[in-house]
């Protein structure tokens, strides 16, 4: 049985105690909100490590995209971002692997890592024609559901499947004026394959075998918005609310059939949008767990999208999103290399419990509070500990010349706390 | 006659001609707003640089703080941080130094500066006593006001003054059971100052006498909000939204003497209390300019606060602030190296083109669309030119292996946007 059947029946499962536990919240909520399908615990039956909670009422999770491409491909490179997102505190990693080699490094990072692993399949069969040169489209729906059945097997604790890109949401996009078609490389494969084969996407159509590899190895779902926005002239369009009504279809069916599932989201969209965005998301999905890519509420921070990412992120944490996929330094741009991995993933950890004060989450507002008191008692130590990001709050602070003082290099003796504090002495003594 | 005196009788100034140029709005439009107080254009009459305006109407506009510390003084590495502020496209620049050799630092900016620079003239003042082995508290209206004086005579074009910190608020902030109480420098030397001379602020006491000097030079103040939150918890408390409601009467009293100003602006505030701030000082300020520093959402963010502040002053300039303070990597943990300043004004940066987004600017939507047609076609050299942080996007894109081809490193052949021209190819030849 799956988790989702085991909820249903009344039973607490170990992985669900140990999620209630690192949230601190009973297990019997964790227990409700799964047997709901509001909440996910991504975790194959194939992989051991400690399972951790996405949805409704948890703390808001972070995901670092990994992985090669065909110019940049090496294992050791990738067990290197692995660490270091694991490091910077990501909850999970996906491997979109494209090179050569994509089997050692999915093998290797199922090995090594702590937190759950995503992928998106359909990247390894269609890399797999590539190489053998030949065209996208001679892919059967065979090889794509024995590959997901392979990955499954391997371990995969949740996977990206875009289920949503069907004829009928083709045809919308069509008729939909974007300035951008398809950004997004699992969608535009399935748009080329339909085209090609004047078939409908294997993945939609025969989403019940989907449904039955999931169920075998209780791998969660996370549907693709294959016809996300990619720019936010294209955001909210018919096209993308059309592709979401579908995903609400079969998040429903889905957990019917005992499968967890997640919706994934932009993508780019304008600030004053990213709100109704999630709240539609939730509505149409029946609270299925969100996992939103960004979102970037400006096309032009390319080099900085990290920083245009956090700034969406918060905003749509705060909504009710409950994963945030990072972006990084080299979005738009390129690969992204160690150090991008890092900022990625600190970006996405400063949103994300910026949402979490939002969401009322205790242990984001005893955060906040430890560092406050610390800061007004010019305990350093405890201040480092508590910033969300404490190697590089050391390495600032041990470079000031008032690293051995209580004080900072930029007030000195001018800190306002210290005078007011005279202050307030001066009126005590009145 | 002033600015706002002229703009009243109907005369377009020529920087009125400048502002209404650089923002491509009608010249028209700058008199009437410069008349009414909702938009003012920072510069002394004795400085010459390209007039900017800062208010209703226009694109938001980044401060970048820079001045020396105690513990770290030098004229030519402050002289560094303003040519970084100004290359990352800082609007204006704000000299805090309270070193040594203060006078040379703020000469030599106000010599180089080809932005509105910015001070807060009690600074000076105080360090000269404190250099002198003197109590701040004997410092006298004298001292303070030829201070004033003095700097409007160099050619600074605004000051922070804290003419809020009064008997009132004070006692307010008192009975506010704050978790911090003063974390701005100029406000808790006022309350220092109050206390041990049993008198009032004399920025408050004598502020006709601030605005005749002001009026002299056609010095913009800037009303700081020392009593702003030091954290979260404290965010607009009953002491913050008192001080406000002073600034508010002074706000009307400057405008009225023909005297451009400003009001300051929190600071550490939850991510859901933004929008309502800024518009609290818009009504109780008359629609007077905004300038706020972050604000941060979450105090936890010490070493990437620059981050956390560009979440920040995303929402507060979607929101109506006019006028951004960055905040640096530094922040909280020491005095800003070059390389801080640079990161600082990019975030920033960032956030006051979301907000423009937000706020209709038809420049900022002109860039995110050229941005993503560039993008749309593989035009690499428009995409770079078109980021608002060009130096960062060659840089990472120069190390992309496949930077001699028209797709990125990350995705190379498996290029969503090719591959869905593919599929609507295919769709057109049916």
């Amino acid at each position: 049985m799956t988790r989702i059947e085991l909820a249903r029946q009344g039973t607490i499962t170990d992985d669900m105690h140990v999620v209630a536990a690192s949230e601190n919240v009973p297990a019997e909520q964790i227990r409700h909100l799964v047997a709901q399908g509001k909440l996910v615990i991504p975790k194959n039956n194939n992989r051991d490590f400690p399972a951790r909670g996405i949805g409704k009422g948890l703390k808001t999770k972070v995901n670092a995209n990994i992985g090669t491409s065909m110019s940049d491909c090496s294992t050791e490179g990738e067990i290197k971002k692995l660490d270091a997102a694991i490091r910077a505190g990501a909850d999970a990693v996906m491997d979109l692997s494209t090179g050569p080699g994509r089997e050692d490094v999915l093998a290797a990072i199922l090995a090594r890592s702590s937190v759950m692993v995503g992928t998106v399949p359909l990247y390894n069969a269609v890399s797999r024609r590539m190489e053998a040169g030949q065209d996208h489209a001679a892919l059967s729906a065979e090889d794509i559901f024995g590959e997901i059945e392979a990955q499954g097997k391997a371990g995969v604790d949740f996977i990206t499947v875009h289920c949503g890109i069907t004829k009928h949401s083709l045809a919308v996009l069509t008729d939909c004026g974007r300035l951008m078609g398809i950004v997004s490389r699992g969608g535009s494969l399935l748009a080329e394959w339909i085209a090609k084969n004047q078939a409908e996407n294997p993945l939609y159509e025969d989403f019940d075998r989907l449904l039955e590899i999931a169920r075998t190895y209780d791998m969660t779902l996370s549907l693709g918005d294959g016809l996300r926005p990619g720019t936010i002239f294209d955001a909210e369009d018919r096209a993308q609310v059309s592709e979401l009504i579908l995903l609400g279809d079969l998040t429903r069916r889905a957990v019917k059939a005992g499968v967890q599932v997640m919706v994934e989201g932009p993508g780019h969209v304008p600030l004053s949008m990213i709100a109704n965005d999630i709240k539609q998301q939730k509505r149409i999905c029946n609270e299925a767990p969100y996992y939103v890519l960004g979102p970037l509420p400006t096309d032009a921070a390319a080099g900085n999208d990290h920083i245009a990412g956090a700034i969406g992120g918060a905003i749509a944490a705060a909504n009710g999103a409950d994963f945030l996929c990072y972006v990084t330094p080299a979005e738009h741009l390129a690969l992204p290399g160690i150090e991008d991995v890092r900022e990625g993933v600190i970006a996405s950890k400063i949103a994300a419990h910026i949402g979490d004060l939002e969401k009322n989450i205790p242990s984001a507002w005893n955060r906040d509070r430890k560092m406050s008191e610390a800061r007004n008692r010019f305990d350093w130590e405890t201040m480092l500990d508590q910033a969300l990001d404490p190697e590089k709050a050391r390495g600032i602070r041990s470079r000031s010349k008032d690293k051995n003082r209580d004080v900072c290099s930029m007030c000195g003796d001018l800190c306002a706390l210290k005078t007011y504090a005279r202050a307030v002495a001066e009126h005590k003594t009145e």
